[in-house]
Formats: structure tokens, sequence, C-alpha cells
């Protein structure tokens, strides 16, 4: 638990799944924690001297030092509150949840983003979804036991937020078929029981207002690639 | 040092950066391995085995255990071995050193990468060059002593093998004028004194004969991507 001494601030937006990310571990070690709501819009000159180089959420900040990109985070509070990890502490069980999470962010997010921007562009939108389609089976047979993490949840779920979370709302505004039960039957009930869990349920915002959010904010983009 | 019952095997091709670095973090470490030289071109059977999701070098493998993506590899190792340590142990000290080498890998090697690439287009080469010398400046920025381990090399260092031995030559291959002394001074003078470096020498090949390769190569892409 955070003490009195310690200064513990989160910058972020609700419905980044990986500022959710950073709130589930916080969550799971029972740091408290100062939330800055952030206008990606009009970025506040702290997030812009915090991450000078990506200028993006989330930054964690502990004690005044910064840090940005949601693994590192990630690793960093694990190794500063001990209890409950959600990294192993194997040195090749670790390298295996690096492996996997780094996976996520540069295979899964990175080809499902381009295919979304992809507003004008039937072919690379196709050729981006493939590319995400077969990096989600590839992930899919990791899976095996209840979470990527064993019984509990950990680090690889928690980069996972955005596959759980993110994905399943986005196609819908998108008007995609990608992410589904039949396709990805595995993954499909793992997203489920990620979403059901307790702590994650405390964290990620409700399905309703944010599919109104993402639709709204996916029309603006469409509207101005025009 | 590795013992009699210890196996620890690195499959890779002389002449890839990321190949070199892992090498140069287990000779740091005074640890004995086998170097198992890939043909990118037929790639073994063991090479498709350890690293399934990339079939890529290098390919770390310790007592039949395979790891794989470079930097996962070099905490691995910081981590088994922990004489000569290529990461500092204070927690936030080591998520920035996590955060820089992540940006060499995402911004600097993939923008020059795209770069080197483009060899029938004109802008998105320019781009990509842009995009890389913007990257370089920000690491420029962050050298503050003679490496960017401190008085010795470390890990971040180590990421960026690929600066100091890859980009110099691929540059004059392909006809750029992209890290050159005069715009990036700092970094240029620890491209030398990293290339200079005792136990760098023993591993990055000689400069005139890789040269000489990566002139080949580039050419034999240059011919088919017509």
């Amino acid at each position: 638990m955070a003490t009195n001494q310690e200064e513990v601030k989160l910058f972020g937006v609700v419905g980044s799944a990986f500022v959710h990310g950073v709130q589930i571990a916080l969550k799971l070690k029972g740091i408290e924690y100062e939330f800055v709501e952030e206008d990606l819009a009009n970025k506040s000159d702290l997030l812009l001297k915090f991450n000078p180089v990506y200028k993006k959420v989330p930054v964690f900040v502990h004690n005044e030092k910064p840090i940005s990109e949601s693994n590192v985070i990630l690793e960093y509070i694990d190794e500063t509150w001990k209890q409950n990890p959600i990294l192993p502490s194997d040195p090749y069980q670790k390298a295996l949840v690096r492996f996997w999470s780094k996976f996520i962010q540069d295979k899964i997010v990175a080809s499902f983003s381009k295919a979304v921007r992809a507003f004008n562009d039937e072919k690379e939108r196709e050729k981006n979804i493939a590319e995400a389609s077969e990096a989600l089976k590839i992930l899919e047979n990791e899976l095996k036991e209840k979470f990527f993490g064993g019984e509990e949840i950990g680090c690889v779920d928690i980069a996972a937020v955005f596959v759980a979370f993110t994905i399943p709302l986005i196609q819908e505004v998108a008007g995609f078929e990608f992410f589904t039960a039949g396709k990805f039957p595995k993954l499909y009930k793992w997203s489920k029981e990620f979403l059901n869990h307790s702590i994650v349920k405390e964290i990620v915002p409700a399905r309703e207002p944010t599919l109104v959010y993402f639709k709204a904010r996916y029309e603006l983009l469409v509207s101005a690639s025009k």
C-alpha cells in the first residue's frame, strides 16, 4: 500500500486499454494513486514534460519520477510492490511473459489499429485484419489455463486488455467480423472470464457508454479522412 | 561461466546487429556458448521450431529452453548470470533502460530499415529517414556519459549495436547521408568508443568484409525489387 510519503499518479484517459491495464495492476497490488484525466486533444504541459518522446498516455509517476510505455510501467510496478506478483520470478518464465506482452503490442495491437485507420483503403484494411487474425490465432494457442497467468491474471492478461476490451467494441463500430467465439473459442472464453474478474470489472468502463464514445470518435475520424 | 552441465546455444548470422548484441552480453559475462550459424535463405528446422512466431535470429537456447527477441534475451542473460550486470538493479533506472532499448528498436531500427527497403519510392525513403533522424537526435540527447551504461557498456549500448555498427555501413551502401559526426556529434563519438571497446571489437566483424557483404545483399534486393 502506498504510504503517505509516496506520490503515485497515473496520467490517462478513460477508454484506453493500456491505461486500464496499469490501473488493473495497481488495483491487484492494492496501491492507491491519483488518476489525472488527460484531454488528448489538448494535452497537459505535465504530460508533455513527462513523456516528451511519445506524448502518449499512460504515464506513471512515482515520487516525481515518470515512466512511459505500458509494458515498462507494468514491470516497474511489479518490481516496486512485491505483493500479488504479475510476473513470475523464474527468469525463463519471465522471458516468456515479456515475449508475449511484446507480441500482443507489436503484432495484434499494431495490425488491428492499422486496419481500423484504413478508412478509405479496403485492401490495406483486409491485409491488416489478416495479420491481426494470424497473430490472434498464435496467442489463442498459447492459452493453456484459465488465464495466461494461470489461475490468476498476470502480466500477459493485462497486456491483452486491448484484446478483451477494445477489439470487441471497435470491430462493432467499424463493422468488422474479426474476434468471434467461432473463430477464437478459447480466447473468446478468456476475454469473458477476464472482463468478469472482480478487479477488472471495477476498472474497465461499462460496455454501452464506451461503445457510444468509440462510435462517435470513429465517425469523427472517418469524416476527417474524407 | 557455463559449467559442463549447461548447454548454451545461440542461433544467429554473422552481420546481424541483434545477434552480435547477444554475443557481446555473453562475452561481458564470460559465458561460453555454441554459435549455430543459420542460413537465412534456408532456415534450419531447429530455428523454425525454436522461434515459430517470428522465424528470426537471434534465438538463444539455454538447457533446451529457447528465447527469442533480443531485448528479452538480454534481460534473461542478465537475470541468469549476475556477474557484470548490464541492467541496473534499481527499478526506476531499469525502467529507463527498458524504455530506451524499446525506443531504439521501435523508432530507429524500424524507420531506418523501412528507409533502406524503399528502393523505388523516394518519398517513402525520405519520410523514414526524417523519422529515424528525429529518433537519433532524441537518443543523442540521452547520452550523458561515455556510454549509455555510464563508464561501462550496458543494455542500451548493446541494444544500439545497430546504430554503431549497421547504420554506418548500410547508409554507405544505400547512398544516404544520415548518421554523421556533423549531425550527431555525441552519438558519433559514442559509436567509435563502443566499436573500440575490447569486447565489442572481439565480436563485431571487420568493416571491409561486412561492407562488401551488405553491398552484395543490398544490390540483390534492389535487383529483385525491379
